[in-house]
């Protein structure tokens, strides 16, 4: 099977499960785990943040990311298809108590303009205040889609001046940097907090890691543990991260790759499904035309190939450490001629892919 | 002083009290109290729906009504500038643990193809559902606009299909029925739930009441102690509700009519500050110019003339019972006037009142 | 019908509504209602603190005394049979994230001893720290018992030094003040917030007031208005408040005699279902014995005299002002021989009225 | 340095980590983990329940088995000192809006009639219902103490008497099984869940099981993944746990007698400090007299004993897989004769630990 669900599937190597082996640890609750503290602050040192905290999943990243900056009853604003509004079970909202407004997007991408029009600033308690702006970057539901630095750099600008906090949901930021050679600090710069996943494109079996101020942090640490997630000797699981630093960065530039490999595949047998100048990163969305996505997702399974239905007549491929060029032009070949017996018209598909299913 | 900053400011009318004196009460806690079970029974059938619920405020109203219909962890959508996710305090999130996601509008009007953007179908636990559609009519920030009847049933009928309930905000529902002659039944029809307000334009010193099915009204009086809106003789409110209902419901087409007089006068001295074509009801929302509107509010208040700043660069009035139309010319010559001396640019302004303050 | 249920059934008498007929009132969130703001400062004044928050329920004004001083996550120490733990409906915790552990007591009057065991001062942010104290005077569950003064001034010393904040549900402090003679003041002086009902022997038809710091009360009336409390021209409510004030505070002697009157009528016929030395107050609690308490009240209402169940085999009676001594006096009567007829065992009774039914 | 702050300090051993190292894993949130699956499915199997489910954390599954049987706005009944209420930061309140009522024992080990008193049971909607009873076993503030199965058992009766739902925190429940010779089963029988963890006295890195219906399982692996909890490729440290109950249950026999080794040696040298009678476990709490217990915890560090102040005039100490024998006996005779220097008092002792710090 080409599994290409998503890229949180990918297992650790046997040079990564080594890593892990050897790695000291302690316990991280008294703050003695010595391979934890390294990744915290690697990955804060990366993207030029104070501090770092490790957490089990990008979820618990977002999760304490948006409560550093949003009391209960305060808003974060955000995208309407982001992550922590589709994605996230409504943690923010139902554990947090924070409230949401939204912009809209064709794919994800907002310019300034946009999150200029949405913020509400302070006018008495009466009112609910803007405290946050989040970004998501590169953005899931939109097809991996990347915001510009400029563009960061305006909406950093814009919350500077209107006195609010800004939170990065970086899950696959790695992906944006080596698809685009902007610095993860060059990101970093725009933002109070940053979450980035380890388990996705660089392959560690578990964890995130949130980062921000050195104050921030160790307020986050303590509401990870009331919400569950004060895990004791996990440096093992850092271990992974650190090698995953080392060695699988640079390399998602193969999974672009591959992932433009697939959709010039799918278009060949099936012209208009999809355009490998909508791949900006190891994400693919394709129109399935009148065929019902999860008709086409059992069909190309049943031939060797896993994807997701994301929308009633969208498919999602997404490209990752555990599967090769080969596979990859293989797999949209099969897809493609599953479409090209059942051409696509324009009429029921939709362009957004997280509209239906992640 | 000509007070225009809100029609919450009436007081009840010498017919109100005398209604008030007279009225029988009981304890609405054991449900004996005949007077609120009148009015609750009565707003209910004005509106076409099983039973009603009488509360202290319409926030609470509303409150109730988006609880009855999505559980913590789901969402309602709503428009961007809806009194819900800007005027409530966040209280549906900080005290229910709801989500949002909101739409975006000029005016607060929205389309059903809008509305249908945003709807997210269950798509399993993982995903935020959404669960209900919230409208608000008349649209406070939007400056008093209307929904149609045609766009309600419209959003009413995609909800239907989705599997989605609806609420209506019709704090000001009274003055969409007098403008446009839409039956309050007509309306209601289109909703699960709706909450309309007695102290607005009514007149009535306190209240509001929530309608909707028996089972959802038995519900929602357990949640309304739950959050300290259980009262006991609350009859003598109910009865001046009782006595809005038979005298002041028709009579919002003269705050209509002296809401158009007030921008007329305006407009006469300050053209194109504001237009009587976008004084659909009783609210009148009027560009500053360059002048701040903090300082136009001040100065109208030296002259007489109490008004609410509604954005950096905007001013509201708001017609009620307690004004008559030849205050509302004087008032509008009042602002006119101070806005002539210096005349507006198009720069600065905004078009949406609630994008600063209510 | 001689209801014994509660006195929280009282009627507004001819003069109460004539006062409240005559009450000027204006738009109380501006702060423009001068009948709201007289009572606010006189039940302040009485009970020695700064300012004071009507609210229309004595359920909201304890959600907010307690939230005054308990951060989310933070706890409250109480009794086991408090108002606040077992008649709230648990929305301290539901609404306001406030965990709670109680102290367990005969008849819901606590020794500074036992207060003292159970407070858990702050050890760092891993361990929940007790935020506050409240205590119930007189205590409804309990049976109308009175906390003395000597008590209460222990309980604030050992707040004090903890660091604890102490609040006090004084719904029926009316009742504790005539039946010892301790003044409200010194009562009031033993708490940081103060919350006493209009509506139950005081025979307001709406209403309590929280006092305490001018401070803590701005703060509590912006979460008023988001717990949907925020109400416009309820000065005729507090204008019968301020006839109670003037009125009905110290007849409240006339119903501790009538609930003894009571107690003594029914322990005539049932020999030690009842003692007067038990009926510090207008609360009696009767034991059944063996007759399930439900068919006791059936068949007393059947007689006319309405009573409440407050456990399996107990009933409550509570005297108020729309009820006489001899009303009082017959109901006795009633009760007595209905349990005549049946002989108390000892066996299935239970002391606490709380542990079932308030 | 000698370390007996807590059992979670252990570190994996090398037979550990190379169970780890070997152990096939998979995208958990897909439900794909084979090493996951098996480690969950024998923790039910060894409690007799149906299912299980693997979290980063105690608390976590604490927190899912008190969400699985009480809503928001119901009540769970538990001892004043259990680490649910003191030691999980509010959580059950802040994220969960579920409130709690404590009974109160000396050492943490309740009787049935206790618990019986607390009850209170379904009285209709306003007044709070108990949905479920929380036990710890061992009780770690208690000093590692033991409710005897025949308790349990009774307690379980009660509870399915009045319709409630029980769980068991069994975190050190390993450590009463084989104190005890009571089987996990026995003590399963008696809970609707149990949690227990593998990284106390087990020895595993991170993790616990909670264990229940399958149907509730399924219910809190969706509330888990809200909480933040869904983590990915897991087994790696499910290998761990199911090493670790192939190797390291039996053993804590060992810790045992350490502990008893270690409550000896100090009482040798500080008679009546602390007594083996009271070290039913691998807890020992020893009173300090007058010396302040930071002041003694620090002169213990100085010689190479770390210890944990549990109270003004209290320290702990906690036996474990890391600490030999022999360790155990040096630092009981370190501490003894830090303690001798200073001869105890029994004045400002408490006999509890939990009142102060866990």
């Amino acid at each position: 099977m080409i599994d290409l669900r998503s890229d949180t599937v990918t297992k650790p190597t046997e040079a990564m499960r080594r890593a892990m082996m050897e790695a000291p640890v302690g316990d991280d609750v008294y703050g003695e785990d010595p391979t934890i503290a390294e990744l915290e602050a690697r990955v804060a040192g990366l993207l030029g943040h104070e501090a770092g905290l490790f957490t089990p999943t990008g979820s618990l990243a977002n999760l304490l990311g948006i409560w550093l900056h949003v009391p209960a009853g305060a808003e974060v604003l955000c995208d309407a298809q982001a992550h922590i509004v589709r994605a996230e079970m409504g943690a923010h909202a139902q554990l947090h108590g924070i409230t949401t407004r939204t912009w809209t997007t064709s794919d994800g991408i907002a310019d300034a303009a946009t999150v200029a029009e949405a913020i509400a600033p302070d006018n008495g308690p009466f009112l609910v205040r803007t405290a946050a702006i989040e970004i998501e970057n590169t953005h899931n539901f939109g097809g991996g889609t990347i915001h510009s630095a400029e563009t960061l750099r305006e909406i950093r600008s814009l919350a500077l001046d209107a006195g609010l906090k800004t939170h990065l949901d970086g899950a696959r930021l790695w992906n944006a940097h080596v698809a685009t050679g902007t610095s993860l600090a060059d990101y970093g710069a725009c933002f109070d907090s940053v979450s980035v996943c380890l388990s996705k494109g660089l392959g560690a079996p578990v964890g995130s890691v949130l980062v921000g101020s050195a104050e921030d942090m160790a307020r986050a640490r303590v509401q990870r543990k009331r919400l569950g997630g004060g895990w004791r000797q996990a440096g093992l699981l850092a271990a992974a991260g650190l090698h995953a630093l080392d060695h699988h960065v640079e390399r998602l530039a193969e999974d672009h790759a591959a992932a433009r490999a697939f959709a010039e595949a799918v278009g060949l047998a099936a012209p208009g499904s999809v355009g490998p100048e909508k791949v900006p990163t190891n994400i693919v969305v394709v129109k399935t035309g009148e065929r019902p996505a999860g008709e086409v997702v059992a069909a190309a399974a049943g031939q060797g190939v896993a994807l997701s239905a994301v929308g009633a007549h969208l498919v999602r491929a997404v490209t990752h450490l555990d599967v090769s060029l080969d596979d990859c032009r293989t797999a949209g070949a099969v897809l493609g001629e599953l479409l090209a017996l059942n051409p696509r018209t324009d009429g029921p598909s939709s362009g957004f892919a997280g509209r239906v299913v992640p």
